[in-house]
């Protein structure tokens, strides 16, 4: 995120920031380093480690570079399991905490559902609607990307139901405490095969890649649907690409109508942009508008997760946006580099009831103060332009890489 | 908390702290009040602001007062949702805001569960294991307690699997990725009537409280034994709830067995020492060490969610530790009062394998700073012993107060 179009950094805080990146990698030690793994041992004692790639000196990582506690100075293309909007120690987040004003937010967490302080309205309108999704008015926060997509899916359930039979009857009202029907319907999400939304239980309804997220769990029987595996260059496969959109858009109409057929009603649809844990695995943007036409047609409500894409790094803050879908989704979650989890939403699915969609600290508002942050350090600095100018370069690049492929292996 | 047992405040920072706080609530304007209306109404067209309160000035909250935007100033028992440890700015927590060497865990958020910060395996023993539970030596922090319960599940889910058949089998692994048998088992946990455990589509199948919390979702069917409804006074009243305690006992160990019966294995229990959201109703230490019993008779894995007990509010940082088991709980969940959320585990329910338990942030290091700080807190001026006082004060005033409560009413 460094070049501008015209090449030359901008005059913002960024710019001394920028001066003390390191100019390049530096390794010194095997990695996993000795220190990572004298402490790893130790952590071993507490917790299972064996995910710990290294540890990290957070006060040296700067920018685009992470330096781990044995001093190996390393080019950061995983950000946190993408989730580090502005690389490492941005001047602009540090101004944020050095800012006394912002010190109770850090020290009395609020239950903002019901206690929310007086600046969070217009915090809200600041760091998440000035962004928002076209068309989409609404929104709430979350602590985390799963817990997003789990209200995500009680606000399907729940207007799915509405538009059914209007106001709850008491026998639905007394049921649903014991879990039985009618209260709590035979309802499902369709996700598709290769998709990533989570791993709390009802994620997990929909989420299809390793057995590690999910062997010996009980699941429920919920769709899943093909997802296209298109081929690359995109631009010497048109016809191929086109009829594999096609085998997985007759796919999810079959899997509503069979379903449907069986009385597990399809309440709503949930898609990544970019399938991330799934394999990088994207889509045309027709595709997308016409899956959302099909959950039209079906009564199925959109659910676009965009937990992973969200927040720039694909050239606009929601990658949805490059789908120009002639209506806007029905809901969006996010987290990851939003620093904060949370959903926009419909009129139509916003809960009628307090305490629908409710827990004790319904996200965390200091991550809404460096969201705000991050929201006018991306306008400043023109940050989108830059991603598209990099992102161009990198693909351009990754072209030409694939042509030698053959000669390289 | 502000008692000390000899009636003199302690010799801390907490001294100052507890001279600043107002001496008596002071109510100026209807509740909500004027600007929380207006802000209310603004807060409206952003997202359902039903259950909101009131909107608070977190600046001027102190100690046990709550100060809200129109001026009232209230003594705050609800404490957000039990959340709030040591009561509104207290002078500790400035402090660790204030050190500069915490800054950069504050604005560069790690994947914990991959590039944790050097002191990290030191902040868990120091804010955590100092604390755990007896017997248990494990301990991974997540962002909630619906999210913390829903690991716990996991954890038992596997280890009930792993005690069955020891290692995975290949068509357990391919199977459970389509949500199918036999990677997906029917295991099932068993909860009680009036519990609350989370939000969450996991947690709701063993939450049974109130319609709103769950209508219109699809639920498993999980088993949920009858809980304890004592009479009070205590005293007056020992062998009719030693009755009402022996029925649920007999429920619990019904309901495992007609679960198991039917192929639906109960791996795992969950309780709360005292139901909160369920109406404040709680058991005999017998009783809970009787559950135990019947857990380790029947193969079933206990765990005890501390969600909103843990913490010191009861005199002890965990609540069960007042039931002296005769084992350690198989799981013990913790969040609010506790600032992270998260489990202690034993030894069994570890997971033995990388990324099982897992998830982009797992819990937040700012959150465990301030846990660190919050048990040196307790441990300085001796907060659980001015609970035990303070509580001891106030139960035999309710007792009184009972005792005459026909004239009042």
């Amino acid at each position: 995120m460094k070049l501008s179009s015209s090449g030359h950094v901008r005059k913002y805080a960024s710019v001394n920031y920028l001066k003390n990146e390191p100019k390049k990698p530096d390794v010194k030690t095997a990695i996993p380093g000795p220190k990572t793994l004298a402490l790893t041992e130790k952590l071993g004692k507490i917790q299972n480690t064996g995910a710990i790639n290294f540890f990290v000196n957070y006060e040296k990582s700067i920018g685009n570079y992470i330096v781990d506690v044995d001093d190996n100075v390393l080019l950061d293309v995983f950000t946190q399991i993408s989730s580090i909007p502005l690389g490492y120690n941005h001047p602009r987040f540090h101004d944020v905490m050095k800012n006394s004003q912002n010190l109770s937010h850090f020290i009395n967490r609020p239950a903002l559902g019901i206690f929310p302080s007086a600046d969070w309205p217009d915090k809200l309108e600041r760091a998440l609607l000035s962004i928002a999704p076209k068309g989409l008015k609404h929104v709430t926060t979350m602590a985390c990307g799963a817990c997003s997509n789990e209200q995500a899916f009680k606000l399907m359930f729940t207007a799915y139901q509405r538009r059914k039979r209007g106001e709850p009857t008491e026998e639905e009202k007394e049921s649903c405490v014991y879990n039985k029907e009618p209260g709590c319907p035979d309802l499902v999400i369709l996700g598709f095969d290769g998709a990533f939304h989570g791993r709390s239980m009802g994620c997990l309804n929909v989420t299809h890649t390793k057995w590690i997220h999910k062997m010996d769990y009980p699941h429920m029987d919920w769709p899943c649907a093909a997802f296209p595996k298109l081929k690359y260059p995109l631009e010497e496969n048109v016809e191929e690409n086109k009829q594999e959109e096609a085998r997985c858009l007759e796919d999810v109409r079959r899997k509503i109508d069979e379903y449907n057929a069986r009385g597990k009603f399809v309440a709503g649809l949930i898609v990544e942009p970019i399938q991330g844990e799934g394999g990088d695995n994207s889509a045309s943007a027709d595709f997308f508008c016409q899956v959302q036409a099909i959950c039209k047609e079906k009564g199925v409500f959109f659910h676009v997760d965009e937990v992973q894409t969200g927040g720039g790094s694909t050239g606009t803050i929601w990658q949805h946006e490059q789908w120009n879908l002639p209506h806007p989704p029905d809901v969006v979650t996010f987290s990851k580099k939003m620093l904060t989890g949370g959903f926009y939403a419909t009129d139509e699915l916003l809960p009628r009831e307090a305490y629908r969609i409710f827990n004790t600290w319904m996200g965390d508002p200091t991550k809404v103060l460096l969201l705000e942050e991050m929201v006018k350090v991306i306008k400043d600095e023109n940050l989108l332009s830059q991603v598209k100018v990099t992102g161009e370069y990198l693909r351009s690049n990754l072209n030409e890489l694939q042509v030698n492929l053959d000669k390289l292996w």
